[in-house]
Order: structure tokens, then sequence, then C-alpha cells
């Protein structure tokens, strides 16, 4: 077991009717927000009215910076930090998924930074400051709620890139898992995938294999994941199943799942952020294609140990390529796409792909090289 | 699946050698600390010399504070607030066990307070300031580390009560498994026997037993330990081990394991701290007899169900009453008592220990009577 340091300092709020509570707290940090949304959901979903009316009664005044997209851009963030500035916010409020938080993390940083923000996520130095944001969640998925990270893409250069800092944290995050009981269909499978996808990243990368309590860590939020997503595509009304992959989502990335695992790599998140760099595609739709075939390289490359243990404990398979097919079938049945041309990207574009991705796998340190992921995505064809 | 609020701001260094990182991130919050520790086995294992060395290398004074016991008491406490107070500390640093800990924040608290210590655990509003508290913990088992409560007992009226508020939070704990490696026998036993205690309470007295996620966490946690002390026992050198039962621990007090269970309680801590506060024992030793009497009252009063899945999960039992008996052997094997007559407490003393169990199951809001707990007693015997 590596030696590791672990704080999380964000304040979750679950369960029914916790947008009010939310409220009360953001107006403990300023008066002026930016409310940053997407394309409209939390308008049907009733979060936008509970919200906005919630921010009014605490004596909020609110600037509005809707749609932001699935994969969310650079030219978008820098309108929001122009906002943000000329209206004077001190504090931002997200509403909506991984991507609406994302990018409210980045205006965050950037309306206190003197130069631009793309600077945070093409290697110079991560954020020193950041507004204080809060956020309310409507899709279990990527963890942004309750961590420091964010992704934004840049669609001139066709990066998608990241950056992390102590401050960016979400100061508090609403999760009421009744905003997620109408999500459609692919949402609920993507974040599926999009959650197992964070949990094994460390499991299968980490050097120490002797990580007794994060392995079971791991298995735990795997088995949560894969049976309240199961309860949910049999009856999508199930509260508690929603509630249960809810907070499973939030868990699989907020620093629990590697604890101790020492060196470990986000190889499939690299990969597949060249597959929605170039073609805008579902981050958990583009997870669900690369990580079996990464999957199937891991056990030729370093055997079948990992995969057995996981699928043991997770699907109660009894051989890694048992398991690399529970995953399969898994996200299947979720409704998500395990090949490179169910989700019409042509076999022929793995060169390019491969390229993009070593953008990020160069600037995360990683050790692997163009051919050996041209390699892995073959292995999606 | 119930509403929760978490949140949890205790930064934890985990690994070898993280005393002096501990030690900088004090020096940041003051200059003059009290230093908080027991009976010298700090001095034995190298932590006092490494720590002192560390605060004295940052600048930080020291006022030094031991002879903390194993169920710290409220002379003591008081003690340790008027030397605080006359050497005008900043700061308070804790370094043994849960006991050492514990007192430490009654410390913390007391020194901000215009009054008595004792008002806090006695019914009277919880702390509102507190010093900053900095630990060393050589002892995994009460979670104390990573939580907001702590445990006194009154010697003079025999009361062993707690108290509970956001500001006893540590600022930082290093966990330095290498520190464990020298823990007398008992303490392994006690240690895996009061992290078991604290994650069974909430599992078994939830009244929602639907929250897939908190339940896995709980098994995940169960399962470490149980298997990080079968290794201990085999080798007590075992650093993987001891790390992986050392972070067990933390996490099994931490909040993580009550997640949406609801109006949960801690009926087999108050049973226990009766008998601590009239025998004086070990509280893991008072756990290991109080939990297999709860469990058989909890099988006759609401079936079989937990216990079933419990032990299913953790044991691989398949009937209550086997996993009743693998908990049993489990204590047995590490060498703690599971009779009360094991524990030297004679049966006739049952109605005395009830009574004292009711004044905290009444301060608790606990619904239970004095027969009940007479009758849990008996299952003891």
């Amino acid at each position: 077991m590596q030696n590791f340091t672990f704080v999380n300092p964000t304040r979750i709020l679950f369960g029914k009717d916790v947008i009010g509570k939310l409220a009360a707290e953001a107006a403990k940090a300023g008066k002026k927000a930016l409310l940053v949304y997407g394309g409209g959901s939390i308008k049907k979903n009733g979060v936008y009215n509970a919200l906005t009316a919630a921010l009014a009664a605490n004596g909020v005044a609110v600037t509005e910076h809707a749609g932001v997209k699935p994969n969310p851009v650079l030219s978008h963030t820098r309108e929001g930090i122009k906002k943000a500035l000329a209206e004077g916010c001190d504090l931002i409020v997200a509403a909506g998924g991984g991507s609406v938080i994302d990018e409210a993390k980045a205006i965050a940083a950037g309306t206190k930074y003197n130069g631009d923000v793309w600077d945070f996520f093409s290697g110079k130095p991560a954020p020193r400051e950041a507004l204080p944001l809060f956020t309310v969640l409507t899709l279990p998925a990527t963890g942004s709620e309750m961590n420091s990270g964010c992704v934004i893409t840049n669609e001139a250069t066709r990066q998608k890139y990241s950056t992390q800092s102590p401050v960016l944290f979400p100061k508090v995050s609403a999760l009421d898992p009744e905003t997620t009981l109408t999500l459609p269909r692919p949402q609920i499978a993507y974040g599926a995938v999009d959650a197992l996808a964070h949990i094994i990243e460390g499991y299968f990368t980490t050097k120490d294999r002797d990580v007794e309590i994060t392995d079971e860590v791991v298995h735990a939020l795997a088995r949560a994941i894969v049976a309240s997503t199961e309860r949910i595509l049999k009856d999508p009304a199930d509260y508690n199943a929603r509630a249960s992959m809810m907070w499973s989502a939030t868990l699989a990335l907020n620093g629990l799942a590697t604890c101790g695992y020492g060196g470990t790599n986000f190889i499939n998140h690299a990969i597949e952020h060249a597959l929605s760099a170039i073609y805008d595609i579902a981050h958990g739709a583009g997870l669900a294609i690369v990580m079996p075939a990464w999957f199937k390289h891991h056990l030729a490359t370093e055997g079948p140990a990992r995969l057995e243990k996981f699928g043991h404990a997770v699907f109660g398979t009894s051989s890694a390529e048992e398991t690399i097919a529970a995953f399969e079938a898994f996200f299947r049945r979720a409704g998500a796409p395990v090949r490179l041309a169910e989700a019409a990207i042509p076999a022929d574009a793995i060169p390019e792909i491969a390229a993009n991705a070593m953008g990020l796998i160069r600037m995360w340190g990683m050790k692997h090289e163009q051919p050996e992921i041209e390699k892995i995505l073959r292995n999606a064809v």
C-alpha cells in the first residue's frame, strides 16, 4: 500500500428537496451568482424554477450562462468568464451534469486569473484561486460534483484536456435523485459506464496490488453501480436505485477509489478524450468502446490476475475473458456502443485518434507510444 | 434511501514518514501546541521523538500533557484545559489512539469555552469553537482521527458520555501504519472489534433497508477489516495488512458507512459504555461481549434478513445463526472476550450495567427500556 494524501472538503446535501438548502449555503458566499447550465433540461425537470426561486428568496441575484455543451467547449467557457467579470459575480452556481459543472469550474478559475483560461489545461500551473462554486447535480456520472478536476474541449485545436486544483472543489453540492428520474435512456447508460470507468482506471493500472481496502471499495462501488443500473433499466421510477446510483457515481471519483494505489494512470480516459474531441460523441459512449478494447490489451500484456479478481467480486465470473465479456454484456444491455462502428467511427480513423490521444498521454506523463494506442483501438474494430 | 448530509474536511496524510508533513501543517495554525499523549508507548515506537523534533524544526513550541487513560477521564481533561489556557496554546497536537484524540478534542473545545467542559457531554449545546487539532494516530480503532465526535468518562459519576460538533474534526491526521507494527496483541483485537462495531450499528439499526451503495460500503469495510486482521495475527510485521486495517478503521466511522440509512442508533455502544464506565475494560473488549448478545436479540426481534445479508457478503455464511457464530469465532480468534465472565464481569451486575446504559440511551434519544437491555446482557452470560 503506497503513501497517499486524502482530503475532500465538499459538503454534500443528498436527497429530496435539497435545492433550498443549497441556495441558503450559496447566499453565505455572495450575492451575485453566475448561473451555469446546459440545453435547458433543468427547465423541464423543475430544477431551474426551484433553484432560481430559492436563490432569489435568499437574496442572490443571478446572471444566466446557458448553453453548455455535453463536451463543454473553450469558447463558451471564455464567454462565461466575460459575463462573470462584467456582472461582478462573486460566486458560481452550476445546475446540470458533469459538463456543466466542469465548465463552471473553468469559469470559476478563469474569472480570478489574469490570463487565458486555456493556460490551466495546456500544461501551465493549475489554478490558485477560484470563485466559490455551488452545484446542483442532475446526472450521475462524472463525479465532478465532489472533486477538484475539470475537462474542457478546445474546439479549435480538437484538444479535450483537463486541469485539477484544490480551489476547484465545489463548496456544496446538492444531489437530488428525483432530478434523475426523467433522464433519457442513453444518459443512464453513459453515466453507468463513466462511473465504472473511473474506478477501473486505478484498480487496473496500480503497480501495487496489495491494497485490500481500496480493492474492496472499488468492488463495492462497481457492484452498486451495476445493480442500481439494472434496476433503473427495469423500472426508471425506482427512487432507491436512482439514489444508490447517484451516490455511487460521486464516490467513484472523489478520491476514495485510488487510496494507496500509488502511480496509477487514466489510459482509457486519454484514449476516449481523443474520440470525443474528434467525433463529439458522449464520454460514456466512448468509454464503453475503449474499455473492453483496453481490457484485452491489459490481459495480453499484464495477465489475468486483476480481471479475475474484479470479475469474481463484481460479476461472479471465473476467468479474465469472462470478465471482459461481462463488461461488454453490461454495456450493451444498458444501451452503450462497444465497437467503433457502433458509434459510426471508421476503423481507418484509428491513427488520427491515437495521434490525438498522444497529446494527453504526454501531458499526463504516461508511458505509452502511438503504436500501442493504435493496437488497443484495433481491439475495438 | 433517506436524505443525508455528508461533509468531512479532515486532511489525511497516510503512509510512511508523514509526521514531518503533519508538523509543517500544524505550524500554519499556530506556534504554541499542547502535546497530548498517553502512557508513553509513543516514546517506545519513535513517534514522540519524530514528532517533537518535527514540531521544533517548524518553530512550534510544545507544552506536554501526558498520561491520557484508555478510557479518558474528565479530571485529566480539565487539567489539560488548564494547561492550554495557562500556556496560551493556540493549537493541540495529539499522538496516540482514539482515547488520546478524544481527550484532545475535549481539551480543544474546553479551552475555548467559558464554562465546564462536561457541559458538552451532559446534554448542553455542542461546542461551537475549538482550538485547531492535529493528530498522529498510532492505533487503528475508533475513527476519531477523521470524525467530529469524542467520548469522555466522568469518573465521579461513572458516566462515559459523548459529544459531537463540526469544530471537532481534526484539521490534519497523520496515519503511519509503521507506528502500529509494535501494538500489543490485545489492541489488535480490540481495534478490529471497535472498527467492526462502528459499521454494524448503522447497518443493523437502519429502518431503510434499501440503501444498496451503503450496504456495499459496509460489506467492503468489514471484509477488509476481517481479512487484514487475520493477516496481522499471522504476521504482525505485514505492513500492507497494517495499512489496510488502519485506513479501514478510519473509513468505518468517518460518515461514509451510514449515508442514506436515516434514523440509526448506537445501541451496542450505549451498552458497552456502561460496561467500561463501571469496569474500566477496553472499549473493544466490551463491544466483543455486547455485539453477539445484541445480534441474538436482533435476530429474535427483527428476523434474520440483515444478519443473512451481512454474513453472506462478509463471512460467506448462509444463515443468521452462522453469521453470529462467525462474529464470535473471529472475536475469539483475535483474542477478545465474548462473554461477561471472560472479562470477569459477574452476571448479577447486569441490572447495574443496564441502569447505567439507560443514561446514555435516554440522552441519545433511543427507544429502549431497562428490561430490554438486561435481556440483551443476559445473552452474554
